[in-house]
């Protein structure tokens, strides 16, 4: 049975209009319609004739039994932002179920092959994202948080959770799922610019980066913007804009794909006719390599700290959040660069800025890779989200071929 | 009858007692507190002899008939801001009714003397400061604005100001009463750290602040924050930065006592993972000169195109409010400084930066001149808002110094 990249891409058209409105994709995890968009995956898959079940975590599996348990995993989410695109999480689910379909097509494979259709990789109704990956890599530490979060509407995320069958003490162990996996292949879009800024359907990427995430508060003295002259004040905001500056020469000098973003800028009392008391901004800053993460963080510190003495003004730092950089199998990243070279004749390597389900399985130490596809204006998270129909395409069949490739390899040992 | 300064402090706070609470000051006008402020300001000057009449705007006039028509005029106000400072306004009012005692006990004097207690000058309750001086002056062209205006509970100020007696429609009325005015003195608090960082007491102000205000907005184009590289982003952040140190150096080259106050920067969307789609600042320019203000303005702008530009962002202006300098008169300046001079003795001139009743008043072609005297920390519109009691004594002697100098002055021709 040939592999039919069209078919995947009408496929996807149809998850949209089964699953979206005017506003874009509303597959949120832990709801009707997101359950409705499993319930069509699984009809897509029934025919296949691969074995379905969901894991303690929610997890989608479709297994496809070959001679050996060794198991080759290909995962996305189907889940969504609201409002959200039609291709975030759900081309790979897609693209994943046409691979299947072609690996069965052929006969029984070497290794064994299972989709997975990771829960609630957006976390976008309880605010914390990655749930059904992280249960099944172990790194699900905060049940007891989980545990006490509510959406918007009140609702007890647990509660929800066993609304559909999940029971969250037992979610850890969705980590027997991943017992005999040697390899995970994930596609995605890329949701950033670079892929088509170098006019390159596809690239191989080399792991999520590295983030520093704090909150930064430099506090002067309000005081009346008609009656303090300039060298009077103690002006928060000017710290501030220093530094919004600053983290860019930080970044260039870093290089390497190095990013920081102040994404927040919030300013008290904020009127008219005041001085700038307190500014609080948000800085979040990436990288691959976590030594170099280090030291752009160390040097945003002292750039604020420059900044608050030349100002007269103090800051403060509270961290937000980290997570260390995670590298994909250099083994698998030459492999993907074969395949995406063999169907787009150019690849490239960069890594991820978002996160994605393929980070907590590279934690749990299965030989992950992932593929990137063009995206549109790097967009995403937006109905506005989109892809050419024929690097779609290409992605799929890239899959394919990595999956072939990789099921070689795992099956000569 | 000795001028007694000392008398004047200890009424400031028996004001301060009977208008207060632990917050601040509470004499917002059109309000209860202010009623009795206005009330207990009757009280004191009874026992004086002098007419007191409540004109078509809400002034509070006090006269002494003096052997000629002609006017000197001293002016204040007695309403606050919530929770505000016990002097700002009142202590001009308390400082006039002083030396309204002192005149008339020196028997008739050769001018009429009055004092106006202006209603309204903080504009509190309904977002529109200079009531009653505006009214009087005849500036007040916005009657129709002020009608549907409301509080932040719904009353419309019209219905509030007819309870308070005023008739919107007839305000302008108030008019008549600068006919016979041929000088005006204000006594105020400085509000800002000028007078206390020259260990002065005392000070001439030369006039008010000509103001621009204008709402600028940046917009580029959200991007997500580890996804996007650095030479890839429109960040409107970036350029409101750029802007925000660059009025710096504007008001700087201008020199002239310029000050530039960015006040407010919102961002959108606003969040840790997105470069800034939209930052909205308010700009703030004053300056004594219109000229030299009209060119800051015009710097301003061309900076914050050149920065749009240098971040492929646009930019859009909106003027939010402006005002033209107003300079106070010449000849009662230089009689202003000899009575510092005399009191305290060294003198300072200095532009206000705030606008005041006497703004209003030399609008309307009455020669005018305002006293400032120190504000610790420069501090005001809170409950910390404080002068030295010595400070205040000298404050109120020094007005009395102006006013016989004046009283001389106008009796001579």
């Amino acid at each position: 049975m040939p592999l039919e990249p069209g078919r995947a891409v009408a496929e996807l058209g149809e998850l949209r209009e089964l699953t979206g409105d005017d506003d874009g994709a509303q597959r949120v995890a832990w709801t009707e319609t997101w359950v409705i968009a499993k319930e069509w995956l699984s009809g897509k898959l029934a025919p296949v004739g691969v074995e379905e079940e969901t894991d303690e975590a929610g997890n989608q599996w479709f297994t496809l039994r070959g001679a050996s348990e060794r198991a080759l995993l290909i995962g996305g989410h189907i889940d969504s932002v609201p409002n959200g695109g039609w291709l975030d999480g759900a081309l790979n689910v897609v693209a994943g179920a046409e691979v299947l379909r072609r690996i069965a097509g052929d006969g029984t494979p070497p290794v064994t092959v299972r989709l997975v259709s990771w829960a609630d990789e957006e976390g976008a109704r309880f605010g914390r994202s990655l749930f059904g990956s992280s249960a099944a890599s172990g790194t699900m530490s905060d049940q007891d948080e989980i545990r006490e979060r509510t959406d918007a509407g009140g609702i007890r995320w647990e509660d929800a959770l066993r609304d559909h069958g999940v029971v969250l003490d037992r979610a850890l162990e969705a980590g027997r799922q991943l017992e005999h996996a040697t390899a995970y292949l994930e596609l995605h879009i890329e949701q950033g610019p670079v892929l088509e800024s170098m006019e390159l359907p596809l690239g191989v990427v080399l792991g999520t980066f590295g983030v520093e995430r704090h909150q930064i508060t430099f506090r002067g003295q309000a005081a009346h913007a008609g009656s303090t002259p300039m060298d009077k004040r103690r002006d928060a905001l000017a710290a501030a804009a220093k530094l919004a500056l600053e983290i860019r020469r930080i970044a260039a000098r870093t290089g390497g794909g190095a990013v920081c973003t102040m994404g927040s800028c919030v300013t008290r009392p904020g009127i008219v006719t005041s001085v700038v008391e307190t500014c609080t901004v948000l800085l979040d800053q990436r990288h691959l390599d976590g030594e170099k993460l280090a030291v752009m963080l160390q040097e945003a510190k002292e750039a604020s700290q420059l900044f608050a003495r030349e100002e007269d003004v103090e800051v403060e730092w509270e961290r937000v959040w980290r997570i260390d950089p995670i590298l994909f199998d250099e083994s698998l990243i030459e492999l993907a660069d074969e395949a995406v070279t063999e169907v787009a004749g150019r690849s490239h390597r960069l890594p991820s800025g978002p996160l994605h389900d393929a980070a907590e399985v590279a934690r749990a130490g299965v030989p992950t890779v992932m593929l990137f596809v063009q995206s549109l204006r790097g967009l995403s998270h937006t109905k506005l989200e989109d892809t050419k129909p024929e690097h779609l395409e290409l992605s799929v069949t890239a899959l394919d071929r990595l999956a072939a490739k990789t099921i070689d390899r795992v099956a000569a040992g």
